[in-house]
């Protein structure tokens, strides 16, 4: 799979599952059809997140699921993910591309339009926008700690690499974030604090197959 | 050079520097005639290390001072160090040895036999061990929150790799870790904290090159 084929994208956090290991709530997600799966676990040491890892490493390459990790290109080199996350404050995307090689798949965070440029003209093969709603705001309309539906549509109008939208996303809100033109919608909570991430999984993604009910798509409506 | 040749060896930690750079700190320490330093910074960001990393490395290098990056292959591999140091927490010293291939430096933190044994069998150039005296420690005699040299004298003899002692070593009791059989002496504070870290790398130098005033040393003196 390539990120322009993401749809549902799981950042792990083990803090964050109810006492669930982070390797269930990955299988669960598995198994809800999720896309990817970023190892992220930033509390964690490196051998734990290594050893995590490896395990992640086994249970997506047999379910064909793209594998990602935040920050650490040494811990995706150790357990052949086929790729890293980075962000503003983590190693460039070009020494991540450089050091990684053109096969390796290459994300970066923004919440701008000058950074997704830069990292796009970096080599980054996919951005993770946002926060779009902030982190833990349940409705669309309150996205005031968020850069909204709005920045995310900017963005993908100045890139032409796929936007992965990330921060507060739940499936009541992730119709305007694929509307605004991102590929799919990047998760911690939606899915890893669910009851059932399996099921919270699949509802993320029929949130965004189906089609937004917004004014402007029910006028034309006989 | 190589660990081999080692006696005098910096670990970076600007939280301890007293307002002054890393990069200001590591000048004083090559000027004072430092063997290798190690880029640790564990509370900053991987961009703010990678940042410094290179500014060390120019420096290191014109000076033939060894570069080694504490926990993080990447960036060492980004920087173009002499390798890196990794502790029981992170990497395995055996995915270090595979990812960064046979010429790189790989040195490990260790506090026991068994651990140091398991080092040098999983391909370590050298090893760090300690904490010698603790940490505060500033006599011989307090070594209680320490292994103490015994236990570096006990690890010196079941390894044939070379041995930095490290933790609460200073000009005072740098002596007697040589006895063990440490070929040098890794520290923080005692450089980084110090009024004149050029003196202080010196006069640690100094303490390792001269006879140990013990007992059995003066007993034989006419």
């Amino acid at each position: 799979m390539a990120p322009s084929n993401w749809r549902t994208y799981l950042v792990t956090q083990a803090s964050l599952s109810a006492g669930r290991s982070t390797a269930e709530i990955a299988r669960e997600a598995i198994a809800g059809g999720v896309d990817a799966i970023q190892l992220r676990e930033k509390d964690t040491d490196a051998r734990t997140r290594y050893e995590l890892g490896r395990e992640l490493r086994e249970m997506t390459a047999d379910a064909g699921v793209d594998l990602v990790v935040n920050d650490r290109l040494d811990i995706a080199q150790a357990i052949d993910a086929d790729g890293v996350h980075v962000g503003q404050s983590d190693l460039p995307v070009a020494v991540a591309r450089d050091l990684l090689g053109p096969d390796a798949i290459v994300g970066c965070s923004t919440s701008t339009v000058a950074e997704a440029r830069q990292a796009e003209a970096d080599g980054a093969d996919y951005l993770g926008v946002g926060s779009v709603y902030g982190t833990t705001s349940k409705r669309v309309a309150e996205h005031k700690d968020g850069i909204g539906p709005e920045r995310v549509a900017e963005i993908t109008d100045a890139v032409s690499i796929p936007v992965v939208g990330i921060g507060g996303i739940t499936d009541d809100n992730a119709g305007p974030v694929a509307d605004a033109g991102a590929i799919g919608v990047a998760v911690i909570s939606e899915i890893t604090a669910a009851d059932d991430p399996q099921a919270a999984t699949q509802a993320l993604s029929a949130a965004l197959e189906a089609p937004t009910q917004s004014p402007s798509n029910t006028e034309g409506q006989p």
